[in-house]
């Protein structure tokens, strides 16, 4: 399935799907400037509206008045846990399988270390297969651990995704992808290619921050081995939102990596000298989490428990088709061109448009409070959360869009430097 | 010099030492419950009230209006480095040389990792000396990258400070020490020991945890080689609050580690596939900061910038002088004995004893508004916060103690179990 908007709608035909849309209410749990259209969730999510009481309590009551007793009373010290028996629906996991920790740099390193660990006794196995076009941390955090241990492996970076297929081999230890491309919105079938990599005999790393919340993920049923993800994108956590790792029970026993720290021991209060790994899940764990920033992570997902990803995905679907066929339609004499795949399969819950003016573009539309961001090189990425874009607001997305590239009203911006 | 209370001292006395305190008026930056006296600070700082407008700010302002421009208009990006910067004086270190970023543990495995990348030529070198009685998580985190990197590494621990001079060798990569041990309150003669870990060959990492904020701390002056800390204990950041990492500049062109993510790359946003790190103190960040959390840390800087750590030690050794004096004197039938150095060059900002029924007496003292807390085996700690503790909060915790002792109205607390 992809596109089939009737793409001779007017503004009254989107008022009349933001009336019908059941998930339309959900927007009054979220607050955004007055007047402005905000498609940059996939950068940093929406604040929700019970965000400010959230860090209220955690400030005045649980901080200033119950201290340390907070540790246990307020439950502290197991909501890296709390939050992520709270996310694991939403991803397709278990309870006892995610933790809300750290950040996603952090948490792949973790993934990445315990799966070259798991893969040691295959003395062979000395690659990783990524994409070139995935987020830099990733492969940042790859090169980081294999230069580290200095034990031949490398990194094999692949650019597109079906040349997946014929780089993989009995060598590769790893194949890490993001799920959702940052910059494009390609959306890989997490099952098959997982199915691809055991196949090989190599484990399967997914980074999840553009799909969480973004797009129904079922890791269970893909048996994936591991993912990481972001929680202040389409979660709504707040921004740098400590980030999540998941473990699928069939590898707690085996998951050992070198962050080993007190959050992650048997029994953290013994004060034990050595390390021994909790049998848990909490063993991703390493050291003191930043509270107020982690306790907001739940005002967002509480969110996320009013409706379901699929749901939610119908509409996200919705709004990109929307917003892909006006812009080709109204903006069709422009040089726009889409990079994000029509196929609803491949797509995330984001539209992205090159142009050859792709920055200055950008910053017209974000001065007329219509908020996108530019990636380089030369792409506009829109973001659609279902949870507060609605129909009437792709309309006057693109008639602003439309106005600003019929005027050129993005002259003015061109000599501006995108990268800061 | 060490204590020399005069131990016939009145509350009265106290509430006059009170009156002529210059650093009294501090504690109105503060709020704690009503009639408790807190002396674990140095487990969780106390809220500085400022925290509750910055973070309204922060998720009113800079989150909900103003969204992602706050990465550079509210300076987020630049947090790590603007409170480094803010902290530096505290330490004794320059401008450039400090972030605020990650947690303790994290930050001890960058600098444990650069170390033993600095060292790397000298093949002979393959020991990390530390303390049995250190905090868990920093032997945690070498051991975690020793077995990692799995060349020969071995860690030696030595169970008094002394024993330091006769282990240290030409087989010596690294010395990791505590500043001031969070169980006993000794203090390290940083300058002395620095001087002998180089005259070895060696590099000196110290974790400054119970330090910063606590005692006058002069990195530089000691030409010390790398430090940790954290922000939630005597600096009163907030529960968790991100920790720092202090690299020397002389040392910014060797710092190599391996969680070389996004935000320690030269060029964060040009989205290289490759990693370059950045030249300055900004290579020891790795991914995306809770900025809320992050953002309170400033609050209890702030608070820091109306004294000096001079004054704030001066104040601190008055405190625990007289807390030992009267404990000692007015518990004297009482089977109590002081682990914390007399020595005041020894000395932290803490005092602890040592009871047969340490974790009871500390539950009754708990109970009746006296916070101090229990670490095994068999201590009760009192931390001396000068922000914030007064003469007469000394007076009244030692009499309460002595009713507790007296009365034995701790023998409910008996069947209680200390390790959660």
């Amino acid at each position: 399935m992809s596109t089939t908007v009737n793409t001779v709608l007017t503004r009254a035909d989107c008022e009349r799907m933001d009336a019908s849309d059941a998930l339309a209410a959900l927007r009054e749990d979220f607050l955004l400037p007055e007047g402005m259209i905000y498609l940059d969730g996939n950068s940093l999510g929406a604040r929700p509206k019970a965000s400010l009481e959230r860090a209220r309590q955690v400030i005045e009551q649980e901080w200033g008045q119950d201290l340390i007793t907070s540790w246990n009373k307020a439950g502290w010290f197991d909501l890296p846990s709390t939050l992520g028996d709270q996310l694991a629906p939403l991803i397709g996991a278990d309870k006892g399988e995610v933790v809300v920790t750290d950040t996603t740099s952090a948490n792949l390193f973790k993934a990445i270390a315990a799966a070259l660990h798991m893969q040691a006794a295959h003395t062979e196995r000395k690659t990783i297969i990524t994409e070139r076009s995935n987020f830099p941390t990733d492969i940042y955090m790859a090169e980081g651990i294999t230069r580290w241990l200095d034990r031949g492996y490398q990194i094999v970076l692949i650019d597109h995704p079906e040349e997946l297929a014929s780089v993989i081999n009995e060598k590769t230890a790893l194949v890490m992808l993001t799920h959702v491309n940052y910059r494009t919105g390609y959306l890989h079938d997490m099952k098959a290619v997982t199915a691809l990599v055991h196949q090989h005999g190599a484990l399967a790393l997914w980074d999840l921050a553009h799909s969480a919340g973004a797009v129904p993920v079922q890791l269970q049923e893909a048996n994936a081995d591991f993912a990481v993800g972001c929680t202040y994108k389409y979660l709504n956590g707040g921004p740098g939102a400590p980030a999540f790792i998941w473990v699928p029970h069939k590898h707690h026993a085996q998951f050992h990596h070198p962050l080993s720290g007190w959050w992650g021991h048997a029994s953290p209060f013994a004060m034990d000298p050595h390390f021994s790994p909790t049998p848990g899940i909490r063993r991703a764990l390493c050291g003191t989490q930043p509270m107020i920033s982690l306790a907001l992570v739940g005002c967002g997902l509480d969110v996320f428990g009013k409706t379901s990803m699929q749901a939610l995905r119908t509409k996200s679907l919705a709004l990109t088709d929307l917003f892909i066929a006006l812009t080709e339609s109204r903006c069709a004499s422009h040089p726009l061109k889409l990079v994000t795949p029509r196929a609803h399969a491949q797509r995330g819950s984001q539209a992205s448009f090159e142009h050859p003016h792709a920055y200055a573009v950008i910053q017209a539309l974000i001065e007329r409070g219509v908020v996108g961001d530019y990636r380089e090189p030369g792409i506009m990425r829109f973001g659609f959360t279902p949870l507060y874009v609605g129909f009437a607001d792709v309309w006057d997305a693109v008639e602003t869009l439309r106005d600003i590239l019929d005027q050129r009203d993005y002259d003015s911006n061109l000599q501006k430097n995108a990268v800061t």
